[in-house]
């Protein structure tokens, strides 16, 4: 039963083969539509913030704790408790935090366009190289390399280990070659890995000397909170205290929202650097806007009051989730266990399990699951230009379907691969 | 009593300035903290608005007419609803909006950047290019200038008119030099002047035939509903479909927002253009953000439901405006009328009242009211660079202040006109 694939005979492929497919035509036939492709919460876990809809009210104090009006104009930086939440969420001081708008992807594709017309602290706009790489541990996040993509920033893969980036090639790279210019990070439940990064890898990287002066590390922390498991949680070392241990404050931009805290794009974003790159960052922001949205923090403030609040409600967030990443693994382990045809992650947090298939498979399998009415992440889309060279992994988000459904995804996405993997071994 | 200063003997000048200077020590010495500088709503105008921090529960219906869950990711043109108000609000088609966050103000230093990076509609970006142009009708507004100025962009004064800017100055260098991109135009109720475009403005804009192919006009709508009178208002032709019709349709990008209608800092934003101007946005916009605060959008337009209510909204703004207004330009003319020495304009509408000094007074108006408690935005800023060539413009705000704090602020200014005009008398 549990023999794996490489083991079988022509004969048996053949057999196992046409008992799949009759399986394959039989859920076909539902006519099903699921969606397990992007890192979108679902009903349940929106509900959790509908209170924050009415912490504000037309009669209450919309003033802030510094006594700004905050249904008027001003306050660039962004209020002063909004800042003390996202500070203590990103684990850094107050001073070194800035508010954004509703999305720490529009910062991020800000501080790239920022870093294109206009350098970082004095620097050559990048606009204006001939050549500006980045490094991109693999497999990512596609919209981080979509924004350096669209910027035409030549990407350079790096693995990605289960300490984090590989900090070897990492080193080497960027004290040799002055065009790289930055890396995108996701250390805490990395998506779609879910690895955490190890305090050396974050150590390593606080004492990087790049060739490049401008040079930065963008710290996605997209995650910090987001755990599965009350008992068992990553832990990251904080970086931009290490940075300044390091004597090296200026290397990271560090990236933080509560898009998956609160509501998904409604939300508040905020960016946490050294006082170098905030001032960097506000000479900017000074042109680009009179100030963010400051009635949506005081209601993130109102609403969650304080990062033991903001932990509270995560626990929250994690009994919906948990039941759905331990269905996806149930379903993965009964039907593939000991078949050799497929790894997969088990993470404490984030919001994916990752899955390798047999090299060049991934691409057949999502084309396959996509027959029968599932709908996952495009195979290759976790790697610059969206080419994974094994064409091997596959980012699942099982976040958004119910339990129900999920379970009903996981069939399918298994039968995939079993039939993908069979005929690779038929056609082989 | 209401002779010319320029009229006036030496000794005259000499008897007016000591007592000038006695009034300005009294004023001096109440010790007063004025703010005339920024088109601030004040705090009865926001009470306007409170209702709309009231029209989204936890408990209500948080679905877009389309069906969307405004609380999850997705949705990047804007839910209908919120584009169709937008629409009305800028007279154009639903297709023709895109709905952005909170400020157009960042919606247009964003259009700026795009362009600088990526061009529009397959441009050359013009961070590539050596030389890039802006005209500038003066006055005009500071932020404007401000962003042109940040990204390198060399700016152009075109004298505004009456009607609108200089159209034969303005065709003849839009034709002529094809490193002129573009032109900021505030086309009702203008910044700072208050005047409104012309019918023959609108279509002779509609008409352009710029060398550069990539000419675009930012028409910066910011005060498209916001009337003083209801039986005085200004109408502007609507520009998008004169350059349809002129088969210009991608000459020119609208931009509107809520700012000064419900909350400033906490309203939405919009872009309205031409098909080809909108897909070319969306491209952008695609890598920039998942999407822009749908609930917002939403309680925008539960609170106002449609146009109407929007302009029942907007009189109980003028309700308060217009005796700000009418009270500085009741000391103005009772103070400085037929004195010869500044002019000023009576907007229908808008947020500002102009005042042009005598030549070279402007400046030391400014420090003259500030040495009183009276803030006033620094001579200058309504030119590009700061640098008014006449050193006469002051722009003048009248929205913030109480009508009593008003009339103060306006008896500092005239006094300060006064005195830093008998003084350019006695010196001259």
């Amino acid at each position: 039963m549990m023999k794996p694939y490489s083991e079988m005979k022509k004969e048996e492929l053949i057999t196992l083969k046409e008992k799949l497919e009759k399986q394959f035509e039989d859920v076909k036939g539902k006519g099903l539509n699921l969606d397990m492709s992007r890192g979108k919460p679902s009903k349940a876990q929106l509900d959790l913030s509908n209170g924050l809809m009415n912490v504000l009210t037309g009669n209450c104090d919309l003033v802030s704790s510094e006594g700004v009006d905050c249904r008027n104009y001003g306050v660039l930086d962004g209020i002063f408790e909004a800042r003390k939440l996202l500070a203590d969420m990103s684990e850094v001081p107050e001073r070194s935090v800035l508010i954004y708008g509703n999305s720490s992807l529009n910062v991020m594709f800000d501080t790239v366009s920022r870093a294109m017309t206009h350098g970082f602290m004095g620097s050559t706009p990048w606009s204006k190289l001939k050549k500006v790489k980045f490094l991109c541990p693999v497999p990512g996040y596609d919209r981080h390399f979509a924004i350096t993509e669209f910027f035409g920033i030549e990407m350079v893969n790096v693995p990605l280990l289960q300490t984090g980036p590989d900090m070897d090639i990492v080193e080497k790279l960027v004290s040799e070659d002055a065009s790289i210019k930055g890396i995108w990070c996701v250390p805490k439940y990395s998506n779609p890995t879910g690895i955490s990064y190890s305090d050396e890898t974050v150590r390593r990287f606080a004492h990087l000397k790049p060739a490049a002066k401008d040079f930065r590390i963008f710290w996605d922390n997209a995650y910090s909170i987001h755990h599965l498991y009350e008992d068992k949680k990553d832990v990251v070392l904080e970086i931009l205290n290490e940075c300044i241990k390091a004597d090296n404050p200026d290397i990271v931009i560090k990236f933080i929202s509560t898009s998956k805290v609160s509501f998904p794009g409604s939300g508040i974003a905020a960016l946490a650097a050294s006082r170098g790159n905030l001032e960097d960052a506000r000479r900017y922001m000074r042109f680009q806007t009179i100030g963010y949205d400051k009635l949506n923090q005081l209601r993130h403030v109102r609403f969650f009051e304080d990062m033991q609040g903001m932990h509270e409600h995560m626990k929250k967030h994690a009994e919906i989730l948990r039941p759905k990443f331990e269905k996806v693994q149930e379903v993965l382990e009964k039907e593939l266990g000991g078949l050799e045809i497929g790894t997969w992650t088990k993470p404490l947090g984030g919001y994916f399990i990752s899955f390798d298939s047999l090299e060049g498979c991934a691409k057949a399998i999502v084309a396959k699951a996509k027959e029968a009415g599932l709908i996952l992440t495009g195979a290759g889309a976790t790697y610059p230009y969206g080419k994974d060279p094994r064409d091997s992994n596959i980012r699942i988000a099982p976040s958004f379907p119910t339990v129900e459904e999920l379970e009903l995804a996981a069939e399918i996405f298994v039968l995939s691969v079993k039939l993908v993997s069979v005929d690779k071994f038929l056609k082989g």
